[in-house]
């Protein structure tokens, strides 16, 4: 994993960005760490954004899980890039029931156009926190459109 | 793929399990078609819903898409049963442009316990329609759950 | 969909990549047609090539249609580049029973480094044909390798 | 994580099914550990094995990985069922070049039916070892079916 001297400043570029994501407004979500290759996300239940029996929406805890894997990835992309998400394939292994929700992504190989990242969302409920999602997917870091910076 | 004949009226069941998604309600999204194996599911372009260049959040787009290939299952199940995800893996082909998009979700296998489903995301932009999206998954039939059913 | 007007010769390139995959030997597969962003292999049971309940092995499946994929990818490429697989996604719907197999791979979106392409696999077993494994998955140019070409 | 007391046994049963892979020792794979939701297997770089830059084909890569993963879901279940692969996603973060190989299979939630698992493979080249792939899967345990047991 390689990040890059010049972007020490990631952090403020990610906050920035971040900010941006409507959608993550949307959902009540906060951005709390963010290191090299490694983006923690919190957000509470909400009863807006579940799915037919009262749990998170299994898109949701995918929305958020991708966040964090591509800022993950973009804090080990150099000044000037923009991140899209490639692809990414998520595994549910409980239903999303809880008071709050945190989703943790990591880079696992970050190269010079395309990021292997993985996520893992976690359930805080009733005072216990389990893992109820995993995420593998492919960020990408866009360099050749003027108008996607990050 | 196998129907089941006593699930005619699979139609009007997935129609009050999707009014029950209040998330498909956040994000504006209308069962447009339901049909065995196949269903469509059609939202607008909102600016509460993007990430941070405009485009609709990939985790948006999933969702949509989730939900579809989660009905297309549920159509071909028995009655009392629940649908949820086991997993699914999205690729993203396009930013989610538009002013708005449509996900068709259909079966690809329906098995007693496990279904898979595809579904394609496409956005209306301009007057041309384009695949942003597809989807591989997994749904699965819960049965004894007596607190789950669709 | 886009081709490259000047690899007409595509055809003989992929005959001739795939040639070059020992692998593809070993398990005996057969390049049975080669169209642009379409792609046919062809491959019979063998016992050096199964799982512990005598059915082919899910890697054995994935191996061809990824090859699968590959090829139809590389058949929308310009001369001169190489294609690696990126990621893949496959879902076994049924045992791989047969006497032999057909992998269909076709591309999806060829875009100048990524494509995403689907395969589906096809069991030929007493006189019926099933599908039995679908794949979806993302292939990459490499241009910057004078060591790598397709 | 849930073991079962009675499957004290399991590397036994897991010995004897990885010996009936014919696939496994196509490959020249050996089972090297097999502890508690957590199997790893070793196998060297074949000529017979490679894709056509001459690095081990991603279907070998992801069939050791696939029998990892398997074999990790399987020392979690009880006795007399047999485990089979519903699906799984692999991301290929480098050529896969090296003198040998090993794929490390680990339990990320055991359940009765479905169990999620993650592989890593890593390759040894010039003394020297890598993560060139990654693997995020589901297992199932199959039950009603008197002629498949592990």
């Amino acid at each position: 994993m390689t990040g890059d001297a010049s972007s020490s400043d990631f952090a403020a570029r990610i906050h920035s960005s971040f900010d941006r994501q409507a959608f993550m407004r949307t959902v009540g979500a906060r951005l709390v760490s963010v290191e090299p290759g490694h983006v923690v996300i919190e957000w509470p239940f909400s009863s807006n954004l579940t799915q037919q029996h009262g749990f998170l929406h299994a898109g949701v805890v995918a929305a958020v899980a991708d966040s964090a894997c591509g800022y993950a990835a973009l804090s080990l992309m150099p000044r000037g890039v923009a991140v899209l998400s490639v692809e990414f394939k998520v595994n549910l292994m409980k239903p999303a029931a809880g008071e709050h929700f945190r989703a943790v992504g990591k880079v696992i190989r970050a190269g010079r156009t395309l990021s292997v990242c993985g996520a893992e969302v976690l359930a805080h409920h009733s005072g216990k926190e389990t893992t109820i999602a995993i995420m593998q997917g492919t960020m990408m870091a866009v360099r050749d459109n003027a108008s996607l910076v990050d």
